[in-house]
């Protein structure tokens, strides 16, 4: 076995627990496409931590589950405001366009967050059919940044968006991470924020795959289930995807699991920002580390690690840890930095 | 636990070597989307089935399997061929339109077998702008009527096909049952007999889930991977759906599930045969029996078993086997049969 | 000046008072993109002749009216039935699909008429996620066959459908032959007869082009604009085309140049019918004989006139006269008729 | 009649020669869809100002003509680099999106020009799965700000695209005011430049509608028609498109149309600049005067002329000057800003 790796939190396994869930689950014939008890059992889980009153439809990956909120939010004449670096425009291979056919209206963002002044920059011919029309906000929860918004942050956004007519959709790959860190529930950041669809994160907390698309907004819920399968994201043997949910929401697993990663990241922060002219270029408010350091100790750490070179011209790199991150692996990520600078 | 269904082969769970496979590849830290070692022995194996010169893109399910290849098939003004009960046509949710922007342009048939005079009666108005322009051709090894086409009805397909100027697809959801029918390996079936794209099926062959777009033309191959991103096909943790493929693969896996499910389908046809107005509608050349039951027989069944009523104008059910039928399992289903018709 | 062809009505010109209200509209300068006086005036028309409470929206040609109509009613992951014949379906080059990205579901039919039993039996699998919902009817009045609902027919599928959930659409692209064949007024045959969504034609009675989406129901009316923008059918200077609109809604003008084409229709109907083995395959109801040939006489023939070949395997031709066509026209192509017998 | 309008140059009407063309070709029957002998005569007169090897299709409008030679040269999984002022970004109503399915990357731009360097900063990620790859670059010539790209300028700029695998597309809905400007012709700032497609304006220089894609790159050129049609862009009385455009390109009809209106931008700055607090914003290189005035004069002026206001927060308007504007019409224009400043 190699080392841990710092590329993604998507480097990491399947938690044990989960595979287990898979295992118990496998257990004779189901009902397919989510007509079985586990599916069952699995969304009673997520009505649980977030409402009652909201509609889950079980994804197969990050893309699958924004792709199929954000499409139930617009529709292809309209527009979606997002940051430049959301990871809906800049790293989903052109999905939404190519599967809802609209237009990403992005805003520049240093922390990767968005604000209302930057939603409000793109409110402009509103009516004007020349123009694809704002419909949906959507911003990533942590961001792509490894940044965390604050609740408040969050309803500020939700109170201008609904003011002025436009949905708000959250990818939460990273979810879990954020309410690690600001030690609220899934609700109160959500639901209770104001969001309208939720993308909701398993795969980088443990699961072998699998994410939710959540919807609190009952206008917006009736088509789900078809968006989702002509964006080709109904798993039939779904009961394997819904025993991983039902377990990672169960006895706070996805809170041990994001609590871990998280204090990893300020382990490795830490650690890093001893070294010289090493700087942190963002806040570690969650399970990510950017900071920027020599050229070349970075061109010797790349010998030995797999991550990210973020921005080249700052020397900027992201390190990314995971539910089994240890400090043992940090302790040796550090000591190949030492070997590094030496 | 329940008794065995009979409504699809994905209501079956996940073979035991496949789980065991997914738990040993379970082991630290991988490179995600693919990059992994899991993965290139996947493909290593499905070069060994297939050809040294395939390409494949490992997807989450059928229809992104199906889509993924089509796409890279044809471009949005032009047609694929297909039978009217075409799975791509009838059952995946309009993902082919959505997706590709194209049409289907549909044939009846009797037996889900596609034939040359079908496909023919499709080449008119080419050349014309107005009209979508038929550029691929697609059928399903097994048909979706349980039927195999055999290598010359492929072949001769495939040669009309070509000469025509168009791709052949091969939806092979249940590719391993129609090889083990036909007693012939992968190669004799696809790339041998002119195949230029195949969708390969794992999930309804013991999977949790994975299915493989397999490209034998190399001017196919180039955008397959975009296409897929774009798709929301591509998993991050791909090495547990390598994994999988890996182990279907080896030691012939593929060949005794898809064997032990074709058995069952025949010693149920055999058994139901027996009862008074039983009569087959399609021949039982794989895992699934088409057949016309009494009225009566028929709702007294359903209060036990779910599975679907095929033709209700003609009282045609469809029952499937899976890997993990047994023989207990099957006189356990025909006892209720029994008890239907007494 | 050669002589008049019989190929489509759209090898006709410009009607001289529809050019001459090019010209007059030709006066200084207006704002763009309808909201001129022109456009106001076309709309008023518009609204005189079907109901006060349409909404609608100028369009460039036949395909821009019927797609941007059908986009307004069903989303991607919804089907349109239509026959096989449709015009939507066979002769846009999948504008359809691509532009929508749903499916179109078609019925066989013989006489280009849909009929309750053939949307009927589009009507299932209702509710289940594996297939696209059908959500709208299309129908073609004239159909592509040359023959014309009658009212009772139309209010027949209209009912049907509403009752099923269903919106209807009509392509009117010879609307006005077929309220000349019926007598009949176009708010009758359409807002009357339960039509939601109209595509009203132009070109082929007299315009150098241009159509129209009516739409009916309130529900589809608000996103018309933003849909006709995205569809690439917004004009800039839209006076011109409105200004035909104005015209033709006019002092009757579009029933005397409907009234002229069909009753020349009639005229060569009767004309060819006294030939040796000329049988009529359709019912002469509009401005379109269809009828059937010896092979010999047919290969004389299109040496002189360009006409579509219909169907080959039984002789069958197709020929249109437009609001051009003067007795003279038909005289002198019976003429060739002739001496292609002789 | 009312005085002549500053808000865009699709406000003029048809050129008296060019409406004598629609009359003149308004002359019996003519084969529809571009079989006709005066679409040829226009194709000829394009490959006369362009290349004989070019490849034309005639369209309706400029979002048509964008979309359909955008269309050829992208996948829907890649993308296109354009400026965030570019038409097909921000006044298209998502038109590209939705027909093509890809994305849009734009780069900020102060002067509408693109630069070998805004293209370079999209560079990024090639080859990786994750992210649209960039395939093609769209060019404005005029730019949406009024401002020509010299010929080096545009050649620098398809050099370093082609070196980077890059097509390049030039939207030129007001081409013949850039080319009057620089004194060159088409094919030296096109073709010669080695831009791959062209979209070519005739609406804003005196047509009543039409453009052209003009096809520069045999790669590309197979497929136009088909694309056309399925974007709604095929017109079936083609002759009267055509007819416009072979008018349009004979005697320097083009030129004469363009210089009257570059000129009287001209005229109009030079009248402007005189009063107080105004000043240009770009410089005027065509038919466009983009110019800075007191808020109140913006406010005056706009009670009896509709212009854009470009840019609120710095009072910046736009004004733009046709074929038809007249020395008079600019003298009248001043009047009233005389008016506002007293």
């Amino acid at each position: 076995m190699t080392h841990k790796m710092f590329a993604s939190d998507n480097n990491s396994g399947i938690h044990p627990a989960i595979l287990e869930a898979i295992a118990k689950a496998n257990s004779g014939h189901a009902p397919a496409y989510g007509s079985d008890s586990y599916t069952a059992d699995a969304i009673r889980k997520f009505k649980e931590h977030f409402s009652e009153d909201c509609e889950v439809a079980l994804v197969f990956n990050g893309t699958g589950a924004n792709v199929t909120g954000l499409k139930a939010m617009v529709r292809s004449h309209q527009a979606i405001i997002c940051t430049n670096g959301a990871h809906i425009h800049a790293d989903e291979g052109g999905a939404a366009e190519g599967f809802i056919g609209g237009k990403l209206l992005t805003v520049p963002s240093a922390d990767g967050k968005l604000t209302v002044d930057g939603i409000a920059e793109q409110l402009h011919h509103i009516g004007n059919q020349q123009r694809s029309q704002p419909k949906a906000v959507s911003i990533s929860q942590c961001t792509e940044l490894g940044t965390v918004y604050t609740i408040e942050e969050i309803k500020e956004i939700t109170s201008f968006a609904h003011a002025n007519g436009l949905y708000v959709h959250m990818d939460g790959a990273r979810l879990s991470n954020a309410a690690a860190h600001l030690g609220c529930s899934f609700k109160e950041m959500t639901v209770d924020a104001g969001i309208d669809m939720l993308a909701f994160g398993g795969t980088k907390n443990g699961l072998m795959l699998g994410e939710a698309v959540v919807c609190f907004n009952k206008e917006l819920a009736s088509e789900l289930t078809y968006i989702r399968k002509q964006g080709m994201q109904l798993g039939s043997k779904m009961r394997f995807i819904a025993a991983q949910f039902e377990r990672l929401l169960t006895d706070d697993l996805w809170h041990k699991n994001a609590s871990q990663a998280n204090r990893m990241a300020q382990l490795l922060a830490a650690g890093l920002q001893k070294f010289p002219n090493a700087a942190l270029t963002q806040p570690v408010e969650s399970n990510a580390v950017f900071i920027s350091l020599p050229k070349e100790q970075i061109g010797q750490l790349q010998k030995t690690y797999a991550f990210a070179l973020w921005n080249a011209a700052i020397n900027e790199i992201r390190l990314v840890t995971s539910f089994d991150t240890t400090e043992e692996d940090i302790k040796e990520f550090l000591s190949h930095v030492e070997k590094a600078y030496s």
